[in-house]
Parts: structure tokens; C-alpha cells; sequence
């Protein structure tokens, strides 16, 4: 995965001078690079007001996080712990933690976020658990795959398997159904693995699927899913909600240990109220899918373009020429490269039409 | 210590029930339970409003984290590395990992934070280090306890001594002077460990010595702080100041994958310029210690009661009759128990001296 | 604790230079200083000749690792799990770790071993789990202390209890009786503690109490013993076993990811079988317990000598004047200085009565 | 990778009841399955002997101790740092913890048995490293798959590469000339990256290139190797080398931490002296390297069998008929199948040319 060397970590790989950057001004209009680009939507801010009118408990004592956990029970409709930690890397590898020990192994994608992208975070909480890598098209793992992992090792020097990882959506853009889900809980089930799903675009997912929340997690064998708030349009803070309850055993205690139990935790619970309320999570996740939409047909039929997975939730991923590419990046666009230098243009609920419209004018202008 | 046995991680004990409490209302006026009851300051509210307006980069990469950054080394007048984390347990546990190894150990007063408070987090973080405690009157590390602690044992058996551990303001409310701070280097340097200070109230010790933050951190030889903005005005964010630079190598690293790096990160750094403009962070701090003040003036000489520890900063540790904290708490005042059924009365920015007024006209009229 | 200052880790904390040290000549006549100086006992070794006959499977396939571990199953009654492991700072480590997380504790007098003299291994072994100490005469935790402990404080900013450990015979060679160990039961189970006892010496227990090792065990309440078979008279090997086989639970994985997986198990369990037939293990305990008992005798009533502990199995700790002590080893007898400076003389299965009373005939001669 | 399947962890897998396996009796003269299904040398056995006449210090200062790691100093000609651990996995696993930390990665090739059978030791010591897997031909890793791993990924969401370990012999039987490691050295300089070497077959490698024992370590820039006593004719033991010193500050604390420090280690390290008195070491590789010569030579041009793997040390990797497999361990043959099914052969000291003559008549006569 060559993604993300031109971008990211810059100013951290300048060894003792962290954030020794040169100012880099963006204009809201400009971006594609990332869903976590984008600020606070006006919901949520809103709420992170109210919420800062008077003092209130700590460690989450407060009314705000007690509403926020019992919208989400609400949500799901079903009465399953919830908690709030600061990010998904946390989020990921704490919720992975508290299904296994360190001489056990997680089965995810190759493709998947916790195995390109967190630094080893997961094996870290777990004090060493190992990542089973399983393989499928369009980002997404094949029962057979799973099976596979299960069982062709079954002695005491391979770690023993006891979670899948399934991300949804995933990291290219792609989303389980919920018969696939219910497949992959069968094959889970023969083997005793808990179902762990990395929610980073779930709200994506949901909008896209068009079902109940409750229908791609508890009622298709999810056990524990990480539900992000940050791409969806807060500062911070995701909610880990354990519908197989037995898992989240002292959870809190491994919050608080890791460094994950937020002090003033109402400033990431009450915006949770503010996505809450009145759906706005699964309006910005529609707005966000709907743009992605509108530059897939935008593009498509263009010479020299075409897409390199299906666009089923905020992402594209499209081939097109470096030269088109490094010369929308002259006109001041930022995106990300992606596996095989194909281009990742993520929408998030700031995204607008006519950004989208302006990018469109840009390449066909640039395509002559 | 019993203390916050009364108050705290009651929703969190009920298990597999996190959050389901009965709704609190906790007025701002009513409260000395901590600074971390309180809210966000105007000044730093206003720069997370700024940052607000546009997408920026993520993982720090952002202009805000710039000077945020840059502003940390202006103040302490020196080249330092900053990092930014989300809370004190992270800022501390990461920070002490990263002067040893799981097999080395950290010397600290047996009433540190670290050790009371953190529920394994430095063990955590460094994968089994382990404290070493100390003793001192008024929770100040004495150069003598370091010094048996560092030399009563040398054999392979004990964990060898790598790091020291600071709190200033101490967990009683003292602070450590310039001058004592060197005679500590001084041991440190003898024996070859690298100072750490947990600064959870580093602005309020500021204050109360009336110093250049500079002299009570780098010129007296500490490696690393730890200085906390959520008890001093935000809604969280911590910053490690690595002033021995060879200690923060590949800290970054260490940070994303202990799920410590912020994708939004703008808004732990926007609110930090916000605090270091016009040294709002030194105005806070001198607000609260100065509302301490005024209770210990209040509290002075009434019958029965009598401060536990001097009053440095904005914590009053003070004995009082049960039967008055039960009738105080009764009227709605909310405090923690320390040691031995003290009452902890933390001030803080937000604490008015009205709140101050009304608690001690409360004293007296219940004292009859 | 002072004590292995002057004679430990010599050489290991010459950094760089691991065992580069002069040669030191230990008769097997002059020494008192640890049950680990002697040596492989008659029986286990010919029980591992035999077992070096022929070609065996590895990783405990083989036949001898399965008669050791029915004969431990044989010898206390019971259908335990057994597991053998290289040392004594694994055992306790691995075993501890299999029954609470990373952010729960361990209770432990604050003499145990395990606190004292394993470098941090249990925090290693489980990530950071924190040893929470208590008090109690002769090294021994008492009711009150445990009650204490668990009771104090229930938030989450404090580990959760979840393990007791128990060292039986205690570091200072005193033993809990059946009696003490079921009150002990009964306050675990009030708390829902697992009971871990750390058996270096459980053999000399055993023999001082004269009781069928299933009544300091299983039907006391102890989930998981640390049986050492070094200080009995093997070259090396542990054997945990778990009277609660549910604590177990792939418990050979953790083995093999700690490095505690020998691949020729065989030359630990065929020793093992050494010890168990015929009850060797016990005859070594009691001739070591003995050989205690003999220079007790021999000491009391002298001068300036007196016992700091009641002697109860095979080490005798002794207050003796400094300058007799200074003597003794300048005739060339070692031994190690415990709390205080005392002396403690450890007796083995390769004790003789003619070295005990070659020391007591030193030891009158140089009081004069 | 397939192998173990069939013959292995059995007895672990059936939950709760470790070692409950049938008797298996093996006579020493069928099986090829694994160098650690042998026995200890006679030169082991005589030293370990002569060890176990007196009494010695514990923990590493006796003289057997002394002796083995001068004499492994003097083998390799130089000054390095010599450590005694129970078993590979602990060998290799801390030897990697001490060049790296946690959020670092081990590039290593896909096969090395680090990644595929030490069930997540290395992650387990470094609490959570990642291990970057790169490809190459007859399992040795290539500069170019080397340098790819390095340099695809820069930013802080990727593990930061640290060490290279390189399996000296590989697992499937083939070497590295120190030509092709001071080539992978240049590449190693260049990214800053320390070289460990598992030497699980060290000796089978030396015995193979008719090296000196440096042309292959410090001279071909290896910073530590883990040289096995355990597979070249030791009960158990391995030494940890350090060639670069500076990576082993504190390495005995981190080897007591880690339950690795033997208290009668001198049963480890005189079966060493008695290994490198007159190069019994070498001897031995040699030996085990000739059966496998001459097994490789009897199956030549034999119908349906082909070798897997040039055979360069002691094993031998072939692929031949599941029915003639099948046969053959009717007959008590009994070796593992490795990657697709083909067979392992391995040899050791113990291995006699009648056993092999013995195992190819049989393999002639059932394919008739």
C-alpha cells in the first residue's frame, strides 16, 4: 500500500521536529483527501454548546453521556453497553482486546484498517495477538477464507483464532450485505470466533444499505461494533457498543487504563446527542454517499478513467493518468493515492455539490 | 485511600450497565469536586470556533498543531518536541515508557497520581514497569527516599531504576521550589535517571511560585512534562513536552499506535493557542488558586476545623466534622473525601467567588 | 529488602561484561545460601538418564510428560490440568496472568516473592496488572488485610482485585495451615478472588504441616498452584497446576508465547516422575526441614543469637552480630542477609547433618 | 502452511486435558520428524554431570557459566555479550525486543519461523511489533524484497521497520553465504536497520559453508544471533549473542522479567562447555548434515520423488506420494509434512546411517 507517503506523517518523520511544518492553507472546496478533513457539523457543535453551559460529573457521571448511551441503545434497539473512547485506533484495539488474549489471533482482510493502518495498535493492546490475514474481491472476506485461516493450522505454535474483524464499510468503499454478514456468522459460529466490526463508515454503510442498524450488527451475529462519530462529523470520539454483553466485562476499567476514559467525557457524549437526534448521523452519511455519487457520474465515460471498485459508500477509487492526477494537485485539489496509485476521492457531509461540480469542470477541462 | 469511593465510577460499577444513572443536575455554583467538573474557557472555546470554520489537514499536519506547537516552545523559551494526547493517564503512562523498558522502574511518592489514580496505566504502557514508592511530608519526594530507593537494591531480582517521577502541584496541593528541584536533579543525574513531571496542575504550581515556566522544568533539569489543558480550560487535551529531545525519538509512532494520535487533531491544539494567548493559561491558574484562597481565608480559625496540608495551589485540604460534610452535601455541595475523610476542595477557573462566598456562609451557618 | 546485595547479580551489573567474573570454588560443605546452589537429586537424575535412552516427541507428546502429569494428578487426588514450565518467576507470572486482565491486581503480602524478587515478571506477564500489598505477621496475609484491600476503594481509577496470591512455605519459612487458608477461602469468595498459591517451597510445607497436599490446596479453596520442582532437586522445571481447570483455558498457548514451551519437555517431566515415585519429593522436604530444625537447636540459647522468624521448614533466619557474620564467611560459609541484616540459612535436600554441625562448631567457636 | 497438522499440539488441543494422550512408543531408529526429538549428546551428558557434583551460585555466577560464555567468545573470536535462555521462542522473541520497541516492526521472510510458529512470541516480548513479511527463493529473503518493505510506507500509521531477522539455516534447509549477507548488511546500513539471526541450525549452517563462525555473524554485520543448543544436542538451552553490544544494556533484567533466567543455570551452560570443548557443535552439524546427504542420494531418481528444496543442511524436503507417505508411517516412519504436502526428513547427531538405509530400503521396496 504505497497510499499516504506523499501526505501524511510528514511533519512526523522530520525526527525531533514534530509539526515543524511549513502553514498549509485549505479551503474548504479543495479536498478530497479524507473524511476526517472536515470539521464539526452544525448539530453536533450545537450540542457541544449546550453541553458547556455548567459544570458537570466527570469520568462520564454526567446526563449527557447517559443520554447519548441511551440513544444508542435506542438506536439499535436493543439494550447493549456502550462506551466512548477518544479514536478508532483505540476504539479498534481495545474492543479486540476484550475478545481475546495475546496468544490468540484476529481474522480480518488484508486490506483492513487494523492491519494497514494502526501501527500495530491492535497487537499492542493485546499485548501480542496476531492478525490472520484472509483475502476476498473488493475488500471484503469470503466465508471460505475464514474457513480457511480456522483451520489449517490448529497446534500451539499458531496463534488460536478468536475474533473476525469485519470492516463496514471497507476500506475501499465496498459494504457487506446483510445475507453476506449472516454467512460469515455462520462460519463464526462452527468455529467460535466473536464478530468484531470496524464501524469507521458505518453510518455510510447503513445509508447505503438502506436498513435498519440493527440488521448488519446484533440480528446478523455481530458482537461488538466500533461506531465512528469523527468521519461522521464530530471533533472526537467514537462509541464502542457491546451487544454481546459478557465481552464488555470491566470494560471500563480497560478505558481507563489505556488512556481512553475522556475526563470531561460530555464533550464527546453530548455531540453524540446532537448526531442522534433527529438522524442527522444517517443524513450526513447520505449527503456524503450521494456526492461520491455525483463525481462517479461525473467521471464515468471519460477517457482514461474508470473506476477500480465499485462506489457504494463516500469513497471513489478511480484509475486515472499520473499526469491528470499530479496536475489536479497543481490546481490545488488534495487526495489521496491509493493501492496501485489509483486516486481515493472521499466525500464527507462538508463536501457540497459544487465542489464536486468544480472538481468535475477541473478534469474534463485538464482532459481536454 | 478511600477517597472517591463515595463519588466515583458508581455508573461504572454497576456492571455490564455502564452510563444507567439516574440523572444528576449539578448547577455550576455547587460544586469543589475538581477542576475537571468545569467547562471549557471562553478564550479556548473561541479558538476551536475558529478552527471550526474549514477543513484542514489531519494527524497534526494541520496549521493549527503548528502554533499550538511553536507557542509551547515560545513559552518555555526553549527548542523543545511537543506532542499533543488526550488525556493525563496517556500523557504520563507514554511519556514514562518512553524513558525505559518494561524491566527498568519509576520512582514516585507513594501518593502520585501515577500510582493512585491510574489504574495500571504506566504498568500498562511499558508492559510491566513498575513503581517505586517514596516518601516526603506534604506529598514532596525527599532526595533521601530517592536516594534508598535507587540504592537499596542492585541485583537483577529488582527492576532497575530508569526514571523519576514528579507531580507539580503535588496530588496535596504543594509544590516543589526551583531550588528543591535541582537538589533532586542533582540525585538524578548521580544515578543516572531522566525526570518526568505529571503537571495536571503545572499551570497552577506556575502561579504559585510566581516563576518562569522555564525555571521549574528545563533549567532544574526535568526531561519531559506532561501539562495538562483540560484542568486548566479545555475540553481535553494534554501536551508532552519532551525538553530532552533524545527521549521523544519516534514518539509519534508510539502515540498512534497507544490510539493517542487525533485524526481532527486541530481541536485538542486550536483551544492551546487559545490558553497560550495572552498567557490565558497563567490567568486561569491564578484564578483558581486565588478562589482556594479565599476559602482557606473563610475557613481559617472556625471551630473544629483545620487545614490537612498547607494550601499552595487551587486544592484546600481540609478536616472537617462528619456530620458537617454530610449537612454540607446535604445543601448540594459536591466534594471528594481524601485521605483519612478530609474534604478535597478544588478550585477552578470557572469557580466564582460568590460559589466561594455562599459555601462558607454555608460552613457558618451550619457550624452555628 | 537489602538482603542479596552484597552477593547477587555481581556480575550481571557489570553492564557488558555478563559473567565475566573470577572464578569463585563453592564447596558443597560451606554453604547455606539458597536451595537453588544444589543440585540435581539421585533420583531425578536417573529418572532423566532413562528418559535419554531413546528419541521422543517434543512439546510434551511424550510418555514421560504424561506419567508426570498423572502422577501430579495421582498425588493430589484430584483431576487437575498440569503444565510444566522452566521457572519459578514463568509460573507465578503465567498463572496470575491466566486469571485477571491488565487492569486488574493481584493481592499479595508485601514480602512475596513475587513482589520482592521477580523484576516485575507478573506485570510483564499480564500487561500490568498491579500487585496491591497487604499486611500480616510472619509474612502472612491476614483476613483483615485482604478485606482491606478489596473493600478501600471500588472506582475505576483503581484496578480491579481479582487474583490473591498465597506463597506457601512464605518468603521468611512460615506456612498457613489448612485452617487459616479456608478463613482466607471464605473472604475470596466473598470477593470473587481466584486463589494463587506460589509454591517454591510447597513441598517443605507440606512436610512441616504433615497433611495430604490436597488439604493445603483444592479442598482449601486454591484455584492454581506453582509447584517448584527446582528447590526440591530437579536441574529445573515448575509443574502449574490448576485445581480450577476453567482458568486453564489455552493455557498452552500462553506457555509457548511466553517461551515457556520446552520442545524437549522430557528432561523436565522425567525428573519429575524421579521425585514423585516413592514420594522422593517429600523425603527431600523433610530431610531439608530437618536439617533447619537441627540448626535451630544448635543455635538457640548462644549469645547474641536469636531467631527473627519461628522456624517452620527449611531456612532459619537469624539475628547475629555483624562481626560474627563478617567471620563466618571469611571461613568461607555463604549465606544470604535478609530484612534487617539478619541471616538466613537455607537448608536442601543436599544438606548433611556434618555441614550443619561443621557451621555450629564455627559458629560456638567464634563466640568463644 | 500445513504442517504440524497432523502430529502435533494433539494432546493440547483436547481443552482440559493436557497430556492426556495414548502412550507412543518410538524407537530411536524410526523417525525423521525433528532434530528435537533426539536426545542430549554424550559430551553434553558427561559436563552436566561433572556439573552436578557440587553445589554453585545461582543465577549465572558459577564457573560452568563463566566457562560457556568465554569459550563462546573465544569460538567467535571477538568480545561480545553472551546470554543463556531456556528456549528459541525466548531467544529469539527477547532478542528482538532489545533492538526494537512496540510501535517498531521485524522484517523477516514470509517463512521464518518467528512468523509461523512462535504463536506471537516476538509480538508478545515487544508488546505489539508488527512483523513485515517479505518473499524470496528457498525461503531466504532478497535485498529487493528488503528494501520494498522499507521504503512502500514512511508515515506513522505504518510500523517503523528496526530489525531484520534472517534464519540461518532457513526453515526449508538453505543457507545465506556471507556474500549474500554483507550484500543484505548494505541494505540494512542504509535503513538503519539492526540484524538478528536465528540460528535455530546455526551450526547445520557453519557446518555447510565451511565457514569460521564470524564470516557469517559480526563480520557479515549481524548484531545478535540466537544460536541453538537444544536441535545440535542439548536437553535445552540457547545462547543469545550479542556481537553488538550496545543492544544488550540491561538484557539480564529483561531475561529475569521474562521468566528466562535459570537459577541452576549451570545445567545450561556446562552442557555448552561440553558442546564446544573439541567443536562437538560442529561435529554434530556435521554428522546431521551427511545423513540428510545420504537420504537425499538414496532417493534420487526414484519414481514420483523429487526434492522440494536444494538440501544443504540437515533436512530434507521432499515430495513424494500421500499413499507412499501413508505406508511409510505404517511402518512407524514418522516426519511432519511441510508446505503443500511435501515431506520433512529431518536428521541430527543422532540420526545413524542404518536408520536412513533402513528408511530408503523401505521407501524402495513399497514403491517397488
Amino acid at each position: 500500500m504505497e497510499r499516504k507517503l506523499a501526505m501524511m506523517g510528514g511533519s512526523y518523520n522530520v525526527k525531533g521536529f514534530p509539526f515543524r511544518i511549513q502553514e498549509r492553507v485549505v479551503s474548504q472546496s479543495e479536498q478530497f483527501a479524507s473524511d476526517n478533513y472536515s470539521g464539526v457539523c452544525p448539530q453536533a457543535w450545537k450540542a457541544m454548546e449546550a453541553a458547556n453551559r455548567m459544570d458537570e460529573p466527570a469520568y462520564g457521571e454526567d446526563s449527557w453521556t447517559q443520554k447519548a448511551a441511551d440513544g444508542l441503545r435506542t438506536l439499535f434497539d436493543t439494550d447493549c453497553d456502550v462506551y466512548f473512547v477518544f479514536n478508532g485506533t483505540a476504539a479498534n484495539s481495545l474492543a479486540l482486546a476484550s475478545i481475546g488474549q495475546s496468544f490468540h489471533s484476529v481474522i480480518c482482510h488484508e486490506l483492513a484498517h487494523i492491519e494497514t493502518d494502526e501501527c500495530g495498535g491492535p497487537e499492542y493492546a493485546s499485548n501480542g495477538a496476531k492478525l490472520l490475514l484472509g483475502q476476498g474481491e473488493n475488500g471484503k472476506l469470503t466465508p471460505e477464507s475464514i474457513e480457511h485461516l480456522v483451520t489449517k493450522r490448529t497446534d500451539i505454535h499458531y496463534p488460536k483464532p478468536k475474533a473476525l474483524s469485519l470492516t463496514q464499510a471497507t476500506e475501499v468503499g465496498t459494504v457487506y450485505t446483510s445475507e453476506e454478514l449472516r454467512v460469515i456468522r455462520a462460519v463464526a459460529d462452527h468455529h467460535k470466533l466473536n464478530i468484531h466490526m470496524d464501524g469507521a463508515r458505518f453510518a455510510n454503510a447503513v445509508a447505503a444499505l438502506d436498513v435498519h442498524p440493527s440488521e448488519i450488527t446484533w440480528k446478523a451475529g455481530v458482537d461488538v461494533l466500533c461506531f465512528s462519530g469523527t468521519k461522521n462529523g464530530l471533533a472526537l470520539g467514537e462509541a464502542v457498543v457491546f451487544f454481546n454483553r459478557s465481552l464488555a466485562e470491566d470494560f471500563e476499567w480497560r478505558c481507563k487504563q489505556a488512556g481512553q476514559l475522556a475526563s470531561k467525557m460530555r464533550y464527546i457524549s453530548a455531540p453524540w446527542c446532537g448526531l442522534l437526534e433527529g438522524d442527522v448521523w444517517l443524513e450526513n452519511a447520505r449527503h456524503a454517499n450521494a456526492c461520491a455519487q455525483r463525481l462517479v457520474e461525473g467521471l464515468e465515460g471519460l477517457p482514461g478513467i474508470q473506476l477500480r471498485y465499485p462506489r457504494q459508500v463516500n469513497g471513489v477509487f478511480v484509475e486515472m493518468p499520473e499526469p491528470l492526477q499530479a496536475a489536479l494537485r497543481a490546481k490545488g485539489w488534495r487526495f489521496y493515492n491509493f493501492i496501485g496509485g489509483s486516486a481515493r476521492l472521499m466525500c464527507s457531509w462538508a463536501t457540497t455539490n459544487e465542489q464536486v461540480d468544480r472538481f468535475l469542470a477541473d478534469v474534463r477541462a485538464l482532459i481536454g
